[in-house]
């Protein structure tokens, strides 16, 4: 049996299952510290005969398995989390292959092996919640470099009318801190959820997503784009990315069919723990090869 | 022996040599019409015995294997070269494998195989010349998905001060239309290296670079950035650059030392022409395979 956690800032969800993404068992333990919340973890897992585990996790994490200190989440500004070795913490337990990745990466696998990407060799995930983070599959692997990417604090121009400074502690007004919950929020003075039938809000959030899209376009060319997270559950943000993108592109790149191209996550709030699944699959098949 | 090609707007640089980088012969062709050129080039390969050849061509390009237009440029403004199949001619001269890709993706891999990035399995290469392109290898991978990247037309945030509209045909002021030489020579009147002494050109300069390197850096994280391109023989570039970057980054992710990070082609004017010579490699590597 195969263990997956897709570790958050407010909740862990553990599941078991298998490498056809079927989840057996699952549950959800809340995000406290890791004294607390990891012996809950653990106890889970305890109960089944696992053989690999992936852990999806909010970052950012080290995952350059050159680095001494990989494994752990890394500069999170949730202080009882700072700099913990999640998968060596979870090796004393379970000496078993751990697969390690960021949550987007690992929705990116997810949506990618059994979702909305199934059958393509790359596609990009993007969530739009608290914050804004992105993962990609690129010719079959997860992209990785230096580090994982951050791929949600790049820069956007802000629109002539948007008066609204933005949100982001360390750039204020990236695609973060333009975009994401939070930024609706304090902009419109109401949650997002609570403005459905106000059309500029989403015709804004569909510029900015746009223009962030376009930059992953240009740079990655992912075969297809996932929009996740809370504000995605808004289907104009859908429309106003694509009418913007065609703007923006100017006719430069030939641009796919928007309405196939840009979607939502195929595998719906499991993409993460599925993905994580994968990590484990992988992380059990790497073992043995 | 193996065949390079790297085919340029201008000129065509046509190269025999080996799997260890090494140029046996070397010839470089005006870039006219294909009947003119193509002749030459087919001219300067008849004399050698060849297994393969790597072509890195200006573009942009079709490299997806399942496309009928497999191997053609197609939408370049140099009409005579318009849906040109250069592959699909080679092949009729040369029935060996060949390799296909961008000019600026066989420089990225000529650098990663044997110059700034050898030993690393990713790096960025960027050149700014009479345009921009970049392109990268990823986890030992060109990288390629809906097509090659094209990162030369992101988006970037014009300086306040600066009122040039900029000179790209679709964007006007994409990092293209603001910084790629021509934009250099109409914003300030002169060429490029003309202006060596005028310190407020490489000054703006590289605070657009380092735009698009946050941005390259931010969704790719490659281990290496290389900048090649006329532009890039100002020294004071790779200092504007490295001046900007850390305070648009705003303390967000952890920057790797910039001296060595982000730096000149080791393989000089050669990168392009070497990367051909591994297209060529791998071509034949994966014929066999
Ligand atoms: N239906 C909705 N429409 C717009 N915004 C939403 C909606 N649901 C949640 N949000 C916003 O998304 C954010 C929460 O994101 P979510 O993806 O649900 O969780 P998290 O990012 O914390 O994992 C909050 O800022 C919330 O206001
Ligand atoms: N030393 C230099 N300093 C600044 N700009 C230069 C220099 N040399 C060439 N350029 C500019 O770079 C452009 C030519 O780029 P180059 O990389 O040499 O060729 P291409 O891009 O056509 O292959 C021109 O716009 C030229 O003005
Ligand atoms: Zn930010
Ligand atoms: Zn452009």
């Amino acid at each position: 049996m195969l263990a997956a956690i897709e570790a958050g800032g407010t909740k862990f969800v553990c599941a078991v299952g298998d490498e056809t993404g079927k989840i057996i068992d699952k549950v959800t333990i809340p995000t406290t510290v890791p004294s607390e919340t990891m012996k809950e973890v653990i106890a889970f897992f305890k109960q089944y005969q696992i053989t690999a585990m992936g852990v999806g996790s909010f970052g950012p994490i080290d995952i350059d398995q050159d680095s001494p200190s990989y494994g752990s989440i890394t500069s999170t500004p949730k202080t009882a989390w700072k700099d913990y070795p999640i998968v060596q913490e979870l090796k004393k337990e379970f000496p078993i292959p751990i697969g390690f990745n960021t949550d987007v990466n690992a929705a990116a696998l997810g949506e990618a092996t059994f979702g909305a990407a199934k059958g393509l060799d790359s596609c990009l995930y993007i969530t739009v919640g608290t914050g804004v983070g992105a993962g990609a599959v690129m010719q079959g692997h997860l992209l990785q470099g230096l580090s994982h990417p951050e791929m949600g604090h790049i820069l956007i121009r802000k629109h002539p009318e948007d008066s609204f400074e933005g949100v982001c502690p360390y750039h204020k007004d990236c695609l973060e801190g333009l975009a994401a919950g939070p930024a609706i929020e304090k902009r419109w003075g109401q949650k997002g959820s609570e403005l459905t039938h106000k059309e500029e809000v989403w015709e804004l959030e569909g510029y900015y997503l746009a223009q962030a899209m376009m930059q992953y376009l240009l740079i990655l060319s992912p075969k297809k784009i996932i929009l996740g997270g809370g504000v995605s559950h808004q289907e104009a943000v859908f429309k106003a990315i694509r009418k913007h993108l065609p703007e923006i592109n100017g006719g430069y790149i030939a641009l796919p069919d928007l309405e196939n191209y840009i979607v939502s996550p195929g595998l719906g709030d499991q993409a993460g723990i599925t993905g994580a699944l994968m990590l484990a699959y992988k992380a059990l098949n790497e073992q043995i090869a």
